[in-house]
């Protein structure tokens, strides 16, 4: 059995969470669509929270689908991997995500090579990817405990979600992060605001994978 | 069994609910088409909708993730909660909501405290927000009767729906409506508007309560 | 066992209407961003699609939860429920659909009474008509049989594509269709064009029973 | 069990399609949104993968409901059909897909027989289409492998999200490629541009079916 702060806990969180998505995605909403680039984000969520489902349920069963050196970091807290493996993952996933980047600019016919000049910097926007990992990571151990069958729709209903609740679009990976610098479209970010990207999504999954552990165990 | 008359009410109020989300969501497109601002409230509803289907996957088996005071209020009725959970619960709902949009105000680099000035007002506005929590309701009372498993996806589906064909989009939620008045941007509300918006939150959720009872309960 | 040819017209009719619906949203598509009511349409699409889902779910094990006059007439033929249920089942749904229009229009602080004057005529839209109730038909009868617990995502799923692929948006729905003909908003149909719309949806659905019953019998 | 190099091969595979899809969507989302046919696209995706979902749970007890050509050679490819049943779903797959065509066109009051004069040319839409069909065949065979229940819900995703993270919009799939020359509307391809799209389609589908057999067969 939970506490009872566990649960009151619970249900500050959860509507915390549920707030911020109604806030933030209204904002992001209005601004985009003064800008008139709101359907392009639209354009951009959809495909990469159905496609997210769809790895998921796909190499879960092969690798556990972390496709995220954090998310492989926290298992690796969590003595589910070991720390060889967590190495090889991280090299994996980086050399993954710059391979993709590569292979959607020769779909879409464009230089190949490229370096992002979209600049994402500043408190607001490192903010916002501790909060993006933050929620990723309990999203993750949470549904993993709960109902395993669900973890696959859960990430990629929740990326949906995270896609426009926070200002920074929710990178909330590193390896993405990384890869993201190599393109200079919709979806880049210039190579120097990459490390207060990745330290801020470390410092949310580290606060992530804590929370976790005091709210999901039964205390009782 | 089901009684024939419990039959042809569920056809009636099911029919009824469809036509009212086929009209009034056209209606609701059509007008803010004009206005250049469905995109945006397309862009506040997909995020609230899949977001609401994580946290209650999440957090339902902790707390039963209510995030909605009236939510707790008919459990409390049904005798599932005690009084001094209630209360708990509203509490941490209202502070767990304030600080969701504190939050987000972060995020996009915004005045943190703000006060909205959204009008939202009038019996047209109240008549919305008693159908939606009506809705809410028997929502989640009947599907965790006949279908627990899928009460996230339900909420979460019903919630996406009920943006777009009521007036008011769906706040059906005291805590929800309490902290969206501290923003003043696309999803706000008045401060002053907040007491009557309580007030047909809390008439819809009776009234579903009510029609639930009679509705579900098999009676031969 | 499924005999060859009954497995070769799965394909044939499978792929036809799966470019039915490739070409015929695509057409949708274009023609309505060119008018600029692609983003109404979806606005109309996403929660008629999301709340058949829910009510659907909700509803079904007290009714069966039909909603519409044809659906309920093509379960009488099948002799799944009785002449007097049938009766009844109608004048409930046409009942409960006009109440939801109204409910629609106080909502959105509209004429509560109104007759539509959208003319909704000719040989395309009653040929949208037939393909639109033949599909829902085969999809309700076919996944009850194959999987009933996917019939409200089936049905729902369904009307979201059904309301770009076909002409006339698909009503499908004789209930659906006079409710909507009381509603001069973007979704309506002036109330002389009901009755051919109502063939038209009697004709799909007899054509759609007779087809599912040699199509998902196994002759083997 | 599967080996290490498995496990990191699924997660290199796994981040680049990841990448590949968000890369590719915000391109395709920003290119469209600047000519305004973002929402046309949305208004194809959307029913197109809901249909599929439908139909693919509709039709896969009796059929296996390829609707596809190359899934039926990567079938027979795996000694799971015989090659009577073979050419007999190609011809049905292709006159289906035609008839399809002539229904849209006849519901939206077109002329019934077109000819597409949209031009879809060029080794980087050549090889879009290589890479939408070894993902799709990687989703259809690894999700009949680990979780056969998920096979329709991967599929219509996986077509959602290919829409999108393709410069070619995923024809990946022959019936469809030649059906849609025959259509001179959104989704049309002129006949001329079939050819070299069948040959990456195949191309793509044999690489998916070895890769396949490597990565999804445990080795320990």
């Amino acid at each position: 059995m939970y506490s009872q702060l566990q649960k009151c806990i619970a249900e500050a969180v959860g509507t915390a969470l549920l707030l911020a998505t109604i806030i933030g995605s209204g904002i992001m909403g209005e601004t985009l669509s003064e800008n008139n680039v709101a359907i392009a984000l639209l354009g951009n969520t959809i495909p990469t929270g159905t496609i997210l489902i769809v790895l998921i349920t796909l190499f879960g069963p092969i690798s556990g689908a972390h496709f995220n050196p954090v998310v492989s970091f926290v298992f690796w807290i969590r003595k589910e991997i070991e720390m060889r493996m967590l190495y090889l993952f991280i090299i994996a996933q980086i050399i993954g995500g710059i391979v993709g980047v590569l292979i959607a600019h020769a779909m879409f016919d464009l230089e190949i090579i490229q370096v992002s000049t979209k600049v994402r910097n500043g408190p607001s926007q490192w903010f916002s990817e501790i909060i993006a990992t933050f929620g990723l990571i309990i999203v993750i151990l949470g549904t993993i405990k709960t109902r395993p069958s669900f973890v696959p729709i859960a990430v990629g209903l929740y990326i949906t979600a995270a896609y426009w609740f926070t200002a920074s679009t929710s990178f909330a990976n590193p390896a993405v992060t990384i890869a993201r610098s190599l393109s200079d479209t919709f979806a880049g970010i210039t190579p120097v605001n990459i490390l207060f990207f990745i330290i801020a999504q470390i410092i949310g999954a580290l606060i992530g994978a804590y929370y976790y552990k005091w709210q999901f165990e039964p205390s009782e």
